[in-house]
């Protein structure tokens, strides 16, 4: 009992979806599309890589929200990861709506540089950026599930070091808790745990 | 220009899988699951949520872990969230098999509570922990994604407020960077960016 942090209160259970909730802290992917003349982009909480071989990235997005018909019809988007600095832009996607032509690139100032391979605008501020071609999108309750195969892998090589991990050094990731809350990734205590062979 | 980190060396694109990288930072689940006496765990760095009602959330698991054969013939898992003080069990369940008989709990001193539904057990040093019932499997490349009903959530009280945002003043969650390099969160520059209305 000398760790408070791991011998808190005991574990509590309660039964879902009045208290569904914990899901971050995380990062954030600003997930941009663009059709028939129509871009947009939104701030997607819910996001994971899904394979290796071959590259899948995965985005959850509500199908009420403008970027999903956009992205039904053009199958492409960009996963872009934004640094701590344009938190503001990731919360400021995140709270306004695509319908009725607001420029949301324009509103928060994130300009853009074309796909490598699809024609999908890529945040030139993202320290990373996933090109992908949906290739399957699996309905999963209030959310669509699109899982794109990975077209083009975009980053800032300053970003990475050696072994192609983010470096905090260089470049802060901007980490949600949910409310508004951010966190710049890099300033925390570290630990290196390797593998007990 | 006045910004280093958002205005470095501009985004180069290049084909993957060669340089697929960048999915991390972020949180690791730890994944339990139990089956005709036989229980195992393993940590999942590719996981998010997936509704909020239902509650979903999915956890990507390769064929070749043993893991995979128990939660295929279970139908059940849980999806628990260790603090940085438990990252070695973290690193440690990542790098060895449960296969020949290991006990991955004893062996890296993880107590488990039992589920409050499901026939699984739940890590008790977690400070979140979701209990699912597999609802659908797909098959994503080399990975395969279950996605769980959450029919019951475990959290430590403490460790969240009362917004039910985690509190790192309070646990400090432990962020993945890749290649055994963990982070303590909760000591970063913070920031509030409410929706501009």
């Amino acid at each position: 009992m000398s760790e408070p942090s791991t011998a808190g209160a005991p574990l509590v259970a309660a039964a879902p979806p009045d208290r569904f909730f914990g899901y971050y802290p995380g990062t954030v992917a600003v997930v941009t599309t663009a059709h028939a003349g129509e871009r947009n982009l939104l701030a997607v909480g819910w996001h994971t890589a899904l394979s290796a071989e071959p590259p899948l990235y995965a985005v959850a997005i509500g199908r009420e929200r403008h970027s999903h018909g956009l992205l039904r019809a053009s199958g492409a988007f960009a996963a872009c990861f934004l640094p701590f600095e344009r938190a503001d832009a990731i919360g400021g996607v995140g709270s306004t709506s695509g319908r009725g032509g607001v420029d949301k690139f324009e509103r928060y100032g994130l300009a853009t540089t074309p796909g490598a391979v699809l024609d999908v605008p890529v945040l030139a501020d993202a320290y990373l950026a996933y090109e992908c071609r949906v290739v399957a999108v699996h309905a999963t309750g209030d959310h669509d599930l699109f899982v794109g195969e990975v077209v083009a892998l975009h980053h800032r090589p300053d970003a990475f070091d050696d072994r192609r991990l983010l470096d905090p050094g260089r470049v802060r990731a901007a980490v949600y808790y949910g409310r508004s809350v951010f966190e710049a990734l890099g300033a925390g205590e570290r630990a290196v745990h390797l593998p007990a062979r």
